[in-house]
């Protein structure tokens, strides 16, 4: 993906900056581990620092120094995730900041006005994110407004394109709009929702509602069944996966964009992913473990530290300890990707996928 | 002073790496700020995770990756300030635990066993550190405990110095021990302290006893009329200072050695130290300002990230903000430190403190 930022390699992983940093790990970090492009968080960008004070600032690339490409999300999923007392209408939908408990509304042209604001290469629809479980006729009408809102986002976007604070600056170049595919667990509706999305002629389309508290299969299934029904030729995004051995799945059966908190969520509680498998580093069994995490890992940290130090920083809540862990689980992710995209290269894909299937997620390091 | 770990420049200023990390701050960017020697706290190690799994593990410098000098205090000052239930005897101090309550016990020579299991390059002896205020009667009974208690440090750790976990690797090499001068702020009490430690004839010589809530002209005082009383041949160290004016003031007192935790604390509660002077990162006037925290810093900090955006991480409480405010702080302190070593060598160091005076604790950067 060529993007005014600069060319993505897919398949890729984005680390997700929540509130324009991804937590604890500094951009230098960031790039050192091979970040190609962030997830910045809508939403939380939206409440604090606000993007209008973002816009001034020059947008989010200049606002946290991050001159490399940038995906938005498009609210929808943290208004619909964090707040019980929102209240959805055909115009969008009411939600108190879950800072201050003060009232906000997002509809499409909302935005759609705070993305470009923001200025990321990649903005996403406004979608409504079907919850799991949803009965058949509930998942029908969150797709059916999840397309009528979908067309108002790329009117609105396209008409206002021009306003990313870094338009003149990159001579003229616009960011990209994609669209989210909804339809709950209902294969049918996941079609009819992704074949009404592509007549919308956008760059990239994602698959939305997932991630959501689904059995696994029912992700693997939705993700198998929609994928065709995308233009092979335009970036197809998965929202909010993986596991490691998730995302080597699904980029081998197509999928050229994920993103997810959990290589970070799940380095601040104390859980490494290794090349083994997943450890927990808080167990007493690492306690005089001179090994590094990952002796088969080439990332700074196991370069340097040991399972025993690391252990000791979670044990006493340091924070250096869930910074190193998330330095380790970015470079194992990001890393990951980067040996799908050399299998891709070399015809050895499916040798990839079958040595990777299932170790990290299921197996727990002894 | 050329340490087993290595050489260090004095006047130097140690950072502080309380539970085997300076909090927040990765072992390579200590290396990268330029620091020489670190403190680490006997108190806090020895209850976690403990000097013996630390011993075992190879002592504390392999255990935190750190090849470089360490100091380690001697339990005292924590001993005396974190916990009220504490019971002094002639033998040693009953203390418990600030983490889960459990009873222990420091002597002089428990507390040279647990140095000698961290294996720093320096050792202190266990001194009791005077409260202020103290009563004349109070200051003196307790500079001859802590006199009684440095013979019985300096026996056990002498007896005892080719413990250390690197003895072997390091062909032979013992650690040192410095001595603490106490007795409060009189100064008659102070000078029979220094010249009945002196005799002692230790290899480095500590003030103690500072920074204990006394005003800052009796610290000023006390090391002015205490460091003729040191031999000059050996370094002589104030311990818990101070503010990044103080500390060049003290330097050029003659003082070799510092340590605070002042710079990384501050860091963590968004006060920047600035050549202008003190700034602090939360005011709104920084909300959308677009310079670096100092434009005449050359950290990394510094080199990349606006005021701005360092006030945002602060008030999102995100941990990078922590992170980023700590190291551009160690800089300063480091780099405030090479300068005045730079100025001594060049003859100008009178110019140097008249420059530096006040500036840096007494205005606020505005």
């Amino acid at each position: 993906m060529t993007l005014p930022h600069g060319v993505v390699e897919t398949p890729v992983f984005m680390p997700v900056g929540t509130a324009a940093t991804v937590k604890a790990v500094p951009q230098n970090v960031l790039e050192q581990v091979n970040t190609q492009i962030l997830l910045g968080n809508t939403y939380h960008l939206y409440l604090r620092p606000g993007h209008e004070r973002i816009r001034r600032l020059g947008g989010l690339h200049k606002f946290m120094s991050w001159p490399h490409p940038i995906l938005t999300d498009s609210g929808g999923f943290q208004v619909f995730s964090l707040n019980h007392l929102r209240k959805v209408t055909e115009e969008g939908v009411e939600f108190r900041s879950h800072i201050d408990g003060s009232s906000h509304f997002f509809s499409p042209e909302h935005s759609m006005e705070v993305q470009l604001a923001l200025g990321a290469d990649i903005a996403m629809v406004f979608d409504e994110c079907t919850e799991y479980p949803a009965t058949r006729e509930r998942a029908r009408s969150s797709l059916d407004l999840t397309l009528r809102w979908a067309r108002r986002s790329r009117d609105y976007f396209y008409a206002h394109a021009e306003e990313v604070p870094w338009f003149a600056e990159f001579n003229g170049r616009t960011p990209s709009l994609f669209g989210i595919v909804q339809g709950g667990m209902y294969e049918d509706l996941r079609r009819e929702s992704a074949e009404r999305l592509v007549e919308l002629d956008l760059p990239g389309y994602a698959i939305g509602g997932l991630s959501v508290g689904e059995p696994r299969e029912h992700t693997r299934a939705a993700i198998a069944s929609t994928l065709p029904l995308l233009p092979a030729d335009r970036p197809r995004y998965v929202m909010g996966v993986g596991y490691p051995d998730e995302i080597v799945e699904y980029a081998a059966m197509g999928v050229d964009m994920m993103d997810c908190v959990l290589p970070t969520r799940a380095a601040r509680h104390g859980l490494l992913f290794t090349s083994e498998g997943r450890m927990n580093i808080k167990n007493q069994q690492y306690a005089e473990d001179q090994d590094p995490p990952d002796p088969a890992c080439g990332c700074m940290v196991c370069g340097r530290y040991t399972r025993a130090y690391l252990r000791h920083l979670a044990m006493a809540k340091e924070p250096l300890g869930g910074a190193l862990n998330s330095i380790h689980n970015l470079y194992a992710y990001l890393d990951t990707m980067r040996s799908v995209r050399d299998a891709i290269s070399l015809g050895a894909l499916d040798d990839l996928v079958a040595r990777t299937r299932g170790r990290a997620r299921q197996h727990d390091v002894s």
